[in-house]
């Protein structure tokens, strides 16, 4: 745990029912007991500098005004809980009047840095400014009620200062370095070295659809998707006891919300929203539209609902809100479900890029849920079955690597409990683009990730066990879209040059109907 | 067609650049003569009385004053543009002044009411108010500038009026009455008599999920989805020669525009926005969510783009827009696709119920465009199959109607141009839903439906041929949510139960895994 050395300093008033003039004295005592006590209380011996203690006060007419100098084993605004509660009671009982509400005038925290490094920070709720000098930041809150004091809020934007201050959680789980290779396939000989999206464009096997991002896929690429997609069904996901389910694609954001989407990639997903009651309206937009031909969409967005929804970016949301607010019976375990009900959706803004990098795609999810040995068994499970059929069914040229961008950690800045994770959240399966040149990163596309999770989602969704014990998830994204571009951008889109079962599982193969004069 | 007897009365004026008094001799005979020719032009010798003309006019310094009158052949506002650009023309070259812009100061249309029938009217742009008396309608115009007159917003505005005095458009289609049976199973006997979401859910083959109208579909029920998707997908689009393809389901709002959706069920759909591009208002966004972990759902709407687009809903969408814009060539036809790559959505508001009735479900869609006959022998083929699918493999209970709303003509108010439309828009194939009562309408579930569209999409769509000749376009839904009702609920839950080539497909049979303590 890093030592930031922090300090809080807070002038704040307590207002009672009257007049606390002939309470001084009283007041002077349990001041200066609680000093000793309860503003002390849960701090080690050696750290008493780092509890709480009222360094001034006074009595004007019906209001208490205090400073409470503070460490970081409670921190001021937590003394002044336990202050305010103490002369509810004390003086409440004696002297006939009632503590009423708080009143913060000036809060500042003071903390060193680890390090000088550089981050922005945003606007976050609570706090006024930040200053920052000599390794050091000093932080003013400020519009501080009672709500803020009780719910957290103080304590939950220090860390999110804290954490922007530090290398990203990846860095700091993640026991091998990301990028590391932990293997690969023998090299190979490539005739084709085009862009498949391209010439699949070109071929009519695929259609620009007006929606950026977006195909509309013919007869003939849609017969080797289909085979893609039934290997890995098969030859990963049933050979290895994974159960097909049905996960619904529309999510709503309070599971967004557990999962650390709402945090982690915000801008990445699309957003739902359902129209308002209000037929009358809608009566007036149709009207509208009717007679202008043109589309009312300002007038359409006000007719929606707040977004409720966000489609599905991840496709095992669903899977985690399952095993959401259940006590897992542990002997029940390895759980193992897959989905391939339909496309997920990622909003890559300028991002997009034929079918590479789509904005709807088709994955196989698997995923999983185990003690924590077994889910990193499991995982490595999937990725050697995934590499097997990389390499004797569909023939490509692929490594792995251990990845950099976990994407379940995205979201979570810091925590407030501890949590467990795996030595290598994620592994990474990335397949040779010849058209772009010699394999390299650059010159690659990832097709599937094999991840565990840890306990990071059965805490975010309140999952629990009947003995007691840890549970982690795990899930393996196999994306079916992705590994039809890597096959063709390696193997062309002359059948005769395919791997001989894609042959076989592609008969009889479609023409593409010649349909435009 | 329709005798509203239209008369429109009209005052305008025309603005020139310099004062008009030396040239009112010439107007005068100008205008005389324009009565006499252009402003009957088109007009049938017999019905000289519906053409138009210029009943009153005055010169004011630089203005025109006018009163133009006429019936339906030559309507007064684009009477006032043949008479614009006549005296722009021919006073411009005498006199050495240009006609400027035109004012309508006041504009009525009274039209005769087929009958004297109730109907309601909402917002309409360019239109004022309405007076309804006699079996006659009154229609005041307002606001109306050039652009609204050479958009033809008035001639649309009148035709929505007059659609909405209308039966509805399917009623005077529909050569066959809608709610016909025209084919009909043999009675069944049922062993099981509930409500099979109920016991799906009771049974854990279903779970709810936070989102109304959505499931989990755990292994069992997935199971025995697959196998009745497996059937339909064998027995009706592959023996029928249908080409699997990959279907977008974001679908852009123009494409839901050409398909009258956004005109026809308007409150029916989701819409979807996209983040604005606005790195630093997710920041803040995404701070204020982690420090007080509450949605900011009002400060998300904000931080989204308008909507752009809509989940699909009838699943064909792609299909209209794939044969847009082309000049098809007839000998390549009939061209007959079809597409399962996941979920469609219907926004029900307070209709959802069960499995019956979700916001998000799944179906095997095929479509087709063909010479008309055929297109609509294609469709017959795809409705035997069907319902043999239904007696000798699903060994369920089941009718087919002539249906009440062909979803694509919900949207068609009226239309400027006549198309070539079916005999029979729709059949609809309902099953019994025992656990409801005897097998009526009511106590059913449409399964699926079974559409030709005529000429409605190709020319939504502007697709033409090579040929010159018509082309229509059909397509058939197999709802395989609702099939999967109808089969849980006539057969129920008990394997043993269940009719043989189902027992087969659904081998081995999941368990589910009893995993809550």
């Amino acid at each position: 745990m890093e030592d930031y050395n922090m300090k809080f300093n807070m002038k704040a008033r307590i207002f009672f029912n009257k007049d606390l003039t002939a309470a001084e004295e009283f007041i002077s005592k349990l001041i200066e007991d609680a000093n000793k006590t309860i503003l002390l209380k849960g701090v080690p011996q050696n750290r008493v500098e780092d509890g709480a203690r009222i360094s001034e006060w006074s009595i004007q007419r019906d209001e208490l005004h205090l400073r409470i100098v503070s460490g970081r084993y409670l921190r001021a605004h937590s003394a002044l809980l336990r202050i305010h509660k103490l002369l509810a009671k004390e003086i409440g009982a004696r002297f006939k009047t009632g503590a009423r509400s708080m009143i913060i005038d000036e809060y500042t925290a003071t903390m060193n840095l680890p390090s000088n490094i550089e981050f922005s920070i945003p606007k976050i709720p609570a706090v006024q400014s930040i200053e920052q000098a000599d390794n050091a930041l000093k932080i003013y809150f400020a519009n501080l009620d009672e709500t803020a004091l009780r719910g957290y809020e103080i304590d939950r934007a220090i860390k999110l200062i804290q954490s922007l201050t530090l290398p990203s959680l990846t860095e700091r789980v993640t026991k091998i370095p990301p990028g590391t290779i932990i293997r690969r396939s023998k090299p190979r000989e490539y005739k084709f070295k085009e862009d498949p999206t391209i010439k699949a464009l070109e071929l009519g096997w695929l259609e620009e659809f007006p929606g950026k991002g977006q195909f509309f896929y013919t007869p003939p690429i849609t017969k080797l998707y289909e085979a893609i997609k039934t290997i890995f069904v098969k030859e990963v996901g049933e050979k290895l006891g994974f159960q097909e389910c049905l996960f619904p694609k529309l999510i709503p954001l309070e599971i967004m919300d557990k999962m650390r989407y709402l945090e982690g990639i915000c801008e990445g997903m699309f957003y739902c929203s359902a129209p308002e009651r209000n037929p009358e309206f809608f009566e007036d937009l149709k009207a509208e539209l009717y007679v202008t031909r043109k589309i009312p969409y300002k007038k359409l967005r006000d007719a929606l609902k707040d977004p409720y929804y966000a489609l599905s970016a991840a496709q095992c949301e669903p899977f985690y809100n399952y095993l959401g607010n259940k006590t897992i019976k542990i002997k029940r375990l390895p759980l193992k479900y897959m989905d391939h009900s339909g496309y997920t959706f990622r909003y890559e803004a300028g991002g997009a890029r034929g079918l590479e990098r789509a904005f709807e795609f088709q994955r196989l999810e698997l995923v999983w849920a185990a003690l924590p040995e077994d889910a990193e068994n499991i995982r490595d499970e999937t990725l050697v079955e995934t590499e097997r059929v990389a390499d004797e069914i569909l023939e490509l040229e692929w490594w792995t690597e251990v990845g950099d961008d976990p994407f379940y950690l995205v979201g979570r800045f810091s925590e407030d409990q501890e949590i467990n994770l795996p030595d290598v959240p994620k592994y990474e399966l990335r397949a040779a683009l010849p058209y772009k040149g010699e394999f390299n990163k650059k010159n690659s596309i990832a097709t599937s990730s094999f991840n565990v999770h840890g306990q990071h989602y059965v805490k975010n969704f309140s999952t629990k066990t009947d003995k007691g014990v840890d549970i982690w998830t795990g899930c393996t994204g196999i994306g079916l879209t992705r590994w039809l571009v890597a096959f063709l951008a390696q193997h062309g889109f002359n059948r005769e040059d395919w791997p001989k079962k894609i042959v076989e599982l592609t008969e009889p193969f479609p023409e593409i109907p010649d349909i435009s004069a």
